[in-house]
């Protein structure tokens, strides 16, 4: 049965499994010293337009989350996020099991707002009893958001003026970064991404990779022995080179761009479908991921014809659901659905 | 330049490979819900004869110790292992970081003692000041050990009735398993294993696979809600796909068994070359990870043509040296090697 | 200066002083093994009417809170409270550090809803990603709140009974909770209270004694261990003899609760006394924390002459303050600020 | 009945209870900020001859440990310590529910050695394995140790020199470090040891305080929010001015070394009647705790007049007992002792 349920459906790019035969019985050192994790992180760093930065590649996203986040902060801190942040509900307390609290903020269609978080380190600098509470140490951010929205270049600007104002690092968890930064709503580009923040990552698992994370710390500011801290949280890859071969082939020939490209020219094709049929978005995604808001009716017309996920509940007994497009998703799959509707 | 520095210096098995580009397009559920998940878990049941047992695929081994151990243990326990073990040496503190003690005994060629064990215990449970310790919670082995070695049938018995006279868990490191089982010297059985302990994983990463550990709860006994404590380890991979059909391609027709069987005879065949030389072995291996120890002159002349891992330096100025055999390892690559020496 | 800032400014009852003194060069066993402790431990479980009751002397409320918590969760739960309780905010992340998520519930005026815990228990079992989410494991409520509120007795029914429809314990922070049952708007005693949980404590340090806590489990059902676990958070006490000889004395001819009773009184008299000039109250409190709202211009005409504590400023300018009375508290020091006002 | 079973078994020292008396009902601000812990720490940075010292009052041993040891340390990092250390056997995992391995050196008479410490590192520091092992980041040891013996100046020396060459910071716990400090074989004062060290503690518990432990940070070298990583280890008290009066007490007319010289005059009046019937010693402690080695009878004659603590079995049979003065130890009662053997 067809299914727009997440961006993880299909194994790999075929360009990646191509690479892994070819280069499956050459004899490479394990833990990313291979040579193919060499060339990756300098594409990368290429692309980032940062000869000097750190590169590591992760397994998976919660890990990575949870490895970064746990090598940035001192015991006494905690991480800002939006509610609706992935470190805030769906990491089953990864980030809580490292010893730190998630901080939350409001979520405005899952973005956090720069005004927000001054407030907060405002108000948190300002208490008498701050000395008792957990410090603010480091802000995350998804790119794009769990709700597919990503945030403008002026607003990362703010909520980045407002991080060094502090002096707190800012995170970005580029989990479906492609999609976010080819969305034609997007105004800034890998480059500019790379000045925003102090670590990001881009996301391999649900951008063409059958796994992996590529970490980014642009100025070379990896803290002290990652690598362990790495290997403490069970995120590093004893056969490297799988992380190492993809990201490669990801960042040859434009390849990552094109199909995460390819893949939200589709959910708007997708999302047109919907609204020709008058049915509205819960939000406005420019991105992969997209909400459309069915009755009762109609979910039970679609759910034995196509697999999609259920969002919410909303009080007025309509469904908020999610059909997410992916690098696999082919314009014959986007008839379907149209015709399904 | 030929390299026998470990077992994962390769891809994965071409069968693998095979199996993931032909089931590349076809749309799974993520986190292990897929088809292929289903048909590992159940050819894994059936290969330790224990229909009702509890099967989880993990990303790799460090981080399978790590979820397993906190998985088993209340808060004021710790885990009992040799002073050689992985967890206790090789894990940069990860079990540490989930909270718990590694208690350690001594090593003997890598592997502990039922006597010691039992020691351990008696004197902890007679010691009037036990309550302000950690409480041993549970027994780590690995099998083969650090050093290759294997444990017979009768130590294993006598290392789990100590451990069910204390109603500890025995839990055993498989990373190597395929080269344990098929190793000559083995006198038990998968079945056999499956019977001999409360949890245990089956290696797939240094055994054929691109990454991958099928954790085994042969009783079914897996603690409740074990799923989210893997997701909480970071351990959950998005595309569990991609563990399910390496593993069911491992064990379908015994490849598995056949590949590590392989590197066994290989790894004897290394041996006796060593051995033909004059060279002697540090250890007794009779799996697939062989140390000979060579003199300064004998690891200077080699170092250039063959890669292999230095172990450790002995008092007398002569170097312990590892050589690893892999399901990779060719005829070719022995006979080229024993002309080297 | 006259100070009503909190209620820990003085030592200890001089009764308890006196005990400590005429006791002081007896030989006691260390960790809570004397004969005081025994003592208390029987008078306690009498005052509680549970002759089987586990009960165990700690130091201080954060140290007993993350004890308590940790004892009781597995690893993949949290515990669910109010926004605006202790664990969540002023305990510099001590529930965090061990590992666990607060799930937190709006408080309204400091107090959690039974229909606010049976929504979020019965959204998150119904929530379809709920194993790639914390669990809540046990709840817990302050019992009198940090807004001085108190819990009817229905109230606390209807909490409890919402626990035992999930199976998870209910921990009731009683660090002030002399003042909340003796508060005449209580209609609960302490045998009820010992009936509507699973865990409670009794709090000395905010009560009369130096410092202290009394945990009880009102039906023996401690946690196997929990001792050691004690130990484990550095909250064990060598010389325990220090803590069985406060609550000896407390639990003494009703002590405990007599200064607990005369603190309230003094509190009604103190809020009475802003209240005849005019002064609202930030909150309906019946216990020994008042929370009297200010103009700038009381504030400053005040703070030089008494101490209180600055809560939060209102957005109309005005700012909350708190004013504790304490065991210690005068009729006197009433008066005295009644003419600062 | 007489008791030597250590050195926790009274109250505290009478001119404590006097102070903590007279100072009753003052009203003084918690958690520290108090003016008896201002004076304290006053009087310790003047013995310690260290103006610039940061102080910070703690409540009891095993919590000390745990929080200075996890302040200093990173997370890959964990602390070196003799194998017989407190950290190491007897705290129930406090150190490794903070996430940190304890990395144990062979106790010699519960004295590491600098040898041993820097062949640690070196080794360490030397494997090519390193980044998948735990870093060592400080050293613990005890002063004097849990065996009653004390490092020289000289060694104490050699063992700082080893630490400032790795850069790594050492830390001495005094939980009973008067009576080291004021054995007749002792070559340091405390000036000397502030000089030693990086962080160290003053013992009050076991040398005439109800409760309490001193953290130095001789250099002001405290890590930045020590005061909420306390807080957050649960080590806070509310009623600080419990600890500070304490310490006042113990540092006016230098009562803190008069007790513990007494305590060690009689500890060798104690040895001597021992060994005066032929009573070997297990070890030659000079301080506070005496270690006789008897036989099955003499344990049996004894055991019914005195209490002593069984330390250890022998392979011949005999017992390791452990027989400790203290502050509160008198003439009489070791001349009763003497009657007894």
């Amino acid at each position: 049965m067809l299914s727009f349920a997440c961006d993880y459906l299909e194994g790999a790019h075929p360009l990646i499994l191509k690479k892994l035969s070819e280069t499956n019985l050459t004899q490479e050192p394990g833990y990313g010293f291979d040579s193919h994790c060499e060339k990756a992180k300098s594409l990368i760093r290429e692309a980032c337009g940062r000869p000097g930065a750190d590169v590591f590649f992760l397994v998976g996203g919660t890990q990575t989350n949870a490895t970064v986040i746990d090598s940035l902060l001192r015991g006494y801190e905690g991480v800002v996020a939006a509610q609706t942040g992935h470190i805030a509900v769906h990491e089953s307390g990864a980030i809580e099991f490292g010893g730190h609290k998630v901080l939350t903020l409001p979520g405005h269609g899952g973005k956090i707002h720069a005004d927000d978080l001054k407030t907060l380190l405002e108000t948190f600098h300002g208490d008498f009893s701050k000395d008792h509470m957990v410090f603010p140490g480091m802000v995350y951010i998804s790119f794009p958001t769990e709700y597919g929205t990503i945030y403008s270049r002026k607003e990362l600007e703010d909520i980045h003026a407002v991080c060094r104002e502090y002096s707190i690092p800012l995170f970005i968890d580029g989990a479906r970064l492609g999609y976010g930064l080819t969305s034609p709503a997007c105004d800034i580009s890998l480059k500019d991404l790379a000045g925003l923040c102090e670590v990001f990552y881009i996301g391999g698992t649900k951008v063409g990779a059958l796994c992996g994370e590529a970490v980014v710390f642009p100025s070379g500011n990896a803290p002290a022995h990652f690598f362990t801290t790495v290997k403490q949280h069970g995120a590093l890859l004893a056969k490297g080179r799988v992380l190492g071969i993809q990201f490669e082939t990801l960042f040859t020939d434009n390849l990552y761009f094109e199909i995460a490209s390819s893949a939200v020219s589709l959910a708007m094709e997708l999302r047109k479908a919907f609204e020709d049929k008058g049915i509205p978005m819960y939000i406005d995604s420019p991105t992969n991921q997209q909400f459309p808001i069915l009755t009762e009716r109609q979910v039970k017309a679609l759910e034995d014809k196509v697999v999609f996920e259920i969002w919410e509940k909303l009080p007025d007994g309509r469904t908020v659901t999610r059909f997410a497009t992916s690098w696999a998703t082919t314009k014959e799959q986007i008839s379907s659905l149209e015709s399904l509707l």
